[in-house]
């Protein structure tokens, strides 16, 4: 390799990860990972479930300690940020006031939640969550709240709503747009989650904004369009901003989407001039979407883990392009499991694309063999390809998206996917698989189009 | 349509699903089905859980009663077996010498549990699971039995083990091969499969063959390898035959596997001449194995009820080619579901590949998420493709056999599917999916093998 001095800044799922697997395959290497958080390594993506007593402690959610990072002969600073990158000099200096040379430097920084220009946002009992300091903040708010205000219906407010629910509290989730997940689901899929979440206990108002948050020594309430709302507890869950101060302030480029450019092998630019010896990877990056074409931000963590084995890769001499992204999810709101993966409704718009769809309700099981669940399936074709889908229900939602993601990733038609032979045994499948059953539909409603055209 | 008469011998999976969709999309056809069972349209892979008490009552195994058939104008005769086809004459006979004519037939004979030819298989208490008939028989005696003995390792007699067991039984299963479920599982596989049933409480004997069953006025004992293991009730899981007695004495060409030679559009042939009017589908039929090439007989439900859709198109005159099959299947035997899809090694060996595999235990959801299960995972590849694929765990099982099913029917390889992005939620699926995983190991000992040639 090239340098044996390797640079993190962030130890996220992108950083972290991709310095794991590089110090596992380049044992001489010698790489340090900076953190600003005072721990790593843990599951992000967990906290919702700790929150709801699902999982009984978040130490459960910490992956790897300290002992294993010098094991592998990494060298992580937590609870130390990066203040400045010196691209020209080859070294960052860290907020202490030390100086660190590096021969690559891999900026993965990661992104942070929204916090929306509403008047008093910053009031003591406004929460967001994305590290485990913030989790446990949350933890010890939640065992005293009454009333509770989730501002945004993105994905990682509606998994905690549960949790806030279970604890006795009165919810409202708030979100501007006129559906929950306007991101992930079409307006009718959002429903049966608002549904869901709305036979549980919550409130939910969509399209309508927040005007303020409201409270002297701390939050006591949310006005939204002219109601005000009790609130002893407010949790922002409004989207997220890719972390790029040090790479701006670096000179280094961004994007449209607010993201840091990258190439196929995440080299950032300064002026549109590649640099070689600097990466970025994780949410602080953009990535290029399968369908589009065009730069977007997946701040998921299955997308950063994914890309830590090519950043390694790359760090490592083997130029391996990183493909566009199709960034396949679900998330676990309550009962539901809710899957999606490529474009919705509006994307495809977005995008230029009027999209022939199908919807379709089945079960998840043989419908004599007891405890089977109800599926809903939205699948969405540009007319040649499958572009998208979205699948919600109790069970069988992360096996049937991974079907799909396969299915769009390799370019396949409804007609394709309807082709696919799957199993079948009654306490496991329909006879029929629903998601067979929706492409057949689909590539029916294709056909005639193409026929009537 | 070509001639309004359409004659379908048997009522299975093939034979009345087709009969459904052809009066659906003809309701001008005279439409007759003849079956010799009393009852039709009901699920027969449902049968071993309603022996173990999952499912309550057999009649919900039915899933259209005959006033359905009136409604859509079909003409159903139960109990009717058909004697002879005159093909020349365009008619059947039934067994009570009732002459039909027909201006297209279509065999749907299905097939029957082998009966291997041991001493004392005709006795009482010697039973078979094939239709409704056999399952209440069973049943029946069920409750009595106390030492109960499976002949064959096959999936339905092995689904059907928990009933024995949980009725009181000792249960003692003999396969003649030295592992269960033989044609797909690998050993190691199967080996995961007897343990479960072994730690359930059966006793498994494997590699030795059955000498005889023994007894006076019913069944008393089996004997295996000189060993007397004492039975008051014995089922017969052995593998199945194509029903072709009907064909076979109308002259219709039967293949090397013992069923019908259909082509593509499933036509049959008389010496070697394809006849237009006449269609076999279903147990009785060959199909093309789709890694080999070569004909096969799946009696598997799902590949009767593809067909059918098939057989209908091509009833209609819409010629649509039947494409070869990969078969993908999974059976529920005590917790485990037992998945597979493809060659097994074995199957690679006779049709002259070597494989290449890869075997992964993974978990089916974060690994600090609780109630996730133990997944384990074979993917078999001959360098290029891959081939097949054998997944075993308590669940997530089905939706990656669909996966497997899918990648492997477009002619992946394991890079190809290591590629694919997967969804991750921890209560869902553990960060990277150990499909994924074991599709990544498999594509570098692939690499690594091209490399050493």
């Amino acid at each position: 390799m090239n340098g044996r001095r390797i640079v993190f800044v962030g130890a996220g799922g992108a950083g972290l990860t991709a310095a794991f697997t590089l110090a596992r395959r380049a044992p001489d290497a010698q790489i340090t990972v900076f953190s600003k958080d005072p721990v790593v390594a843990y599951s992000q993506c967990g906290m919702p479930f700790v929150l709801d007593r699902k999982i009984l402690d978040f130490n459960k959610l910490v992956i790897y300690q300290p002992p294993v990072f010098k094991d592998l002969g990494l060298d992580v600073r937590t609870s130390t940020a990066i203040e400045e990158i010196d691209l020209d000099g080859r070294a960052v200096t860290t907020e202490k006031g030390e100086r660190v040379e590096y021969d690559r430097l891999v900026i993965a920084t990661g992104s942070r939640p929204f916090v929306p220009p509403v008047p008093g946002v910053h009031l003591p009992g406004v929460h967001t969550l994305l590290t485990l300091e913030d989790g446990k903040a949350l933890y010890e708010r939640l065992k005293d709240a009454l009333n509770v205000v989730i501002i945004g219906g993105g994905p990682i407010g509606l998994e905690t709503a549960p949790a806030f629910l279970d604890a006795g509290a009165k919810l409202t989730i708030i979100e501007r747009v006129p559906q929950l997940m306007p991101s992930a689901l079409d307006p009718e899929m959002a429903a049966i989650v608002q549904a869901h979440l709305e036979q549980k206990g919550a409130r939910v108002i969509t399209g309508r904004g927040v005007d303020s948050i409201n409270g002297t020594a701390r939050v006591e309430s949310v006005t939204c369009a002219g109601e005000v709302i009790p609130a002893d507890l407010v949790l922002l869950s409004a989207g997220i901003r890719p972390n790029t101060d040090l790479a701006k302030q670096a000179s280094i480029d961004l994007g449209v989407t607010g993201g840091i450019v990258v190439d196929e092998y995440f080299r950032v630019r300064r002026n549109g001039k590649v640099l070689d010896d600097v990466l970025a990877a994780g949410d602080c990056a953009e990535v290029t979407g399968l369908i589009t074409g065009k730069p977007v931000i997946y701040a998921v963590g299955s997308v950063a883990n994914r890309q830590a084995k090519y950043v390694a890769d790359n760090l490592l001499g083997k130029k391996t392009p990183y493909p566009p992204v199709l960034c396949p999810a679900v998330c676990v709101i309550g009962d539901l499991h809710v899957g999606n993966v490529g474009l919705t409704t509006h994307a495809c718009e977005q995008a230029g694309i009027t999209p022939l769809t199908f919807s379709a309700r089945g079960a998840t099981r043989a419908r004599y063999y007891p405890g089977g669940k109800t599926v809903d399936i939205k699948l969405l074709s540009d007319g040649d390809r499958l572009v998208g889908g979205q699948i919600i229900g109790e069970e069988g939602v992360g096996g049937r998206i991974n079907v799909l993601s396969l299915a769009i990733g390799k370019g396949m038609s409804p007609a394709d996917l309807a082709g696919a032979e799957t199993c079948y045994a009654p306490p496991v499948s329909p006879l029929i698989d629903p998601l067979t059953y929706a492409a057949e539909m689909l590539a029916l409603k294709v056909a005639r189009a193409k026929k009537s055209q």
